[in-house]
């Protein structure tokens, strides 16, 4: 079973938990820098030294293009992967909870995802990868600073925490501008998942923190744990007003959105994505009750272009015949649940 | 059973055929130019002349306003029938394929419904009450002239023949404009049911004969016939070329309005005429099958502001709560039959 077809504590508001672990060998100059074989000497290096891990390796290069990018849709890997794939490989868990980037930005990038508000457990479980790694490989660490990175914003704990959340309620009623600007302020930051700023499809955000120094990875999940509670309970507050106060009409655009997913035979993704959170809100609202939010969790990957293309085979380049597809899978996926 | 709850011929078209004979009783004034009195002598005169034909009689005043609307809606009475309750009164069938106005425009209006293509089933069964009818009264006629009517319009044969027409696919194609120009020059009128002229709600026109004088009875009918026949045709055609050159676009029309219908919880009757219309058009293309079509004939009614102001009782005021209501009435009615 993947992770995202579990459902996580906060789950009517957190769709998932990310830790993510910046690594570099300290005997390796950085990514940009490193010839083609110490690439491949680096990718040889992180391979034997995850065996004990029990994960699976995947080169890049030896990848179909349609399978990255669907990788990429279920953010196992950054589109940084897509380049030069020929010094690159991914290494995953058989539940996708741990994936292990090599060469990305970094020399490593440990990721560890949790259903729902699983913070702590997402970094016990990115923590264990890191120490038996550790035990084979020699990190790049400054006694003051901290584990050494590409970039600087990374440079010190190299971690970045961030919380997927479902924000319809906040985003409809204006709230989610002041959360933009001022969770910059506490060193966070938050923005769409899909499309840009406010704009964000599907109503998804990403709330992650953006300092790496001077800061424990403990402090840090607690603080964004706190930031995460806070909007959870203000999405909650918004959506028990807007039932109170305009029951018909939610229930309304959700059970339209329902029908629309149980029978369209033409579905883009842009509109997938505004179906399935509405959807997602009304099972969350108590409105909608024959439908298993796992089966939108697990739909709002399958529904993604790459996910559709390599169902559709030779046909995935037709974007017309993706978007039969798209509709036919929301269709069945729906139909046997009521 | 209600004439609406039966198929018809031709009635992936023509969803039904109306006979209306205008008759005047010769020793009273026109019903605009009667005394009260008369008016009510009227009546009596109707009703005992209408006995043998078993009908329920109906006075205007004696009606709750709500039902009144619902006669209409049903196109059972006409909107004169509203005013001056006092004088005016109406015979139905069980199975509402018949009924006599009493005092409209004329002192008798004689209909006769059938479903599908049926004009010369109606005339047969509206010539049956004329007959019966005529034992006991008698009919102002002038030898040359034909009957007597209020409004020379109808003088002569005192007929009007019509058929309702579903034309979605002349509409979206606009041939619609064609046919509403043209059909004046060969005696004929055709309109929007709902609303007016090429904006027709729900794709319904009426097409009937506008000429009464110095043609009989069954070559008006015959005419009309080949017309509907005619316009019935190309209807098909550009039904087949849209299944042929866009099926997917037409299947996703028809399936996304067949979901709305049978999930949505506020539904404007505008709405609702729109999404009877293309859930019509898929059954009768073969796109939807676990749908019976008499189920969409029998909820085009029910859908009626009338009909559902009466099933809210108290809160029929409120439009508000007319739309919930007619939404669940949809909800209920599709979702029993798949």
């Amino acid at each position: 079973m993947k992770w995202y077809e579990q459902q996580g504590k906060q789950g009517d508001v957190v769709i998932s938990s990310r830790i993510r672990l910046a690594r570099n060998l300290k005997d390796f100059p950085f990514a940009s820098k490193m010839s083609q074989s110490q690439a491949k000497e680096v990718l040889q290096k992180v391979k034997a030294a995850a065996k004990p891990l029990g994960l699976t390796y995947l080169s890049m290069e030896a990848m179909p293009p349609v399978n990255r990018q669907m990788l990429m849709e279920r953010h196992i890997i950054s589109p940084e992967m897509l380049g030069a794939v020929d010094t690159k490989a991914v290494l995953i868990s058989e539940d996708e909870k741990i994936s292990v980037m090599v060469n990305e930005e970094d020399h490593l990038r440990i990721q560890s995802m949790m259903p729902g508000l699983g913070l702590q457990e997402a970094l016990k479980s990115a923590n264990h990868v890191d120490d038996v790694l550790e035990k084979s490989l020699d990190y790049g660490f400054h006694p003051q600073y901290g584990y050494t990175t590409c970039c600087p914003t990374n440079t010190g704990t190299g971690l970045r925490a961030s919380c997927m959340l479902h924000l319809p309620a906040l985003t409809a009623n204006g709230f989610i501008h002041t959360l933009l600007a001022s969770v910059g302020k506490l060193g966070f930051t938050i923005r769409g998942v899909y499309g840009e700023g406010t704009k964000a499809l599907g109503n998804l955000y990403q709330i992650s923190n953006q300092i790496t120094l001077g800061i424990s990875e403990e402090e840090t999940i607690k603080r964004l744990v706190e930031l995460v509670l806070m909007v959870g309970d203000k999405e909650r507050k918004m959506r028990q007003n807007i039932l109170a106060e305009q029951k018909s009409r939610i229930t309304d655009m959700v059970m339209r959105s329902l029908g629309t997913l149980k029978n369209a035979y033409i579905l883009s993704s842009d509109e997938a994505f505004k179906l399935i959170s509405d959807v997602r809100l009304g099972i969350n609202m108590g409105i909608i009750k024959d439908v298993d939010i796992t089966d939108i969790n697990r739909l709002s990957y399958e529904v993604g272009a790459a996910h559709i293309a390599s169902l559709c085979g030779e046909d995935g380049e037709s974007a017309e015949k993706r978007d039969i597809m798209r509709a036919k899978l929301a269709r069945e996926k729906l139909s046997l649940k009521g």
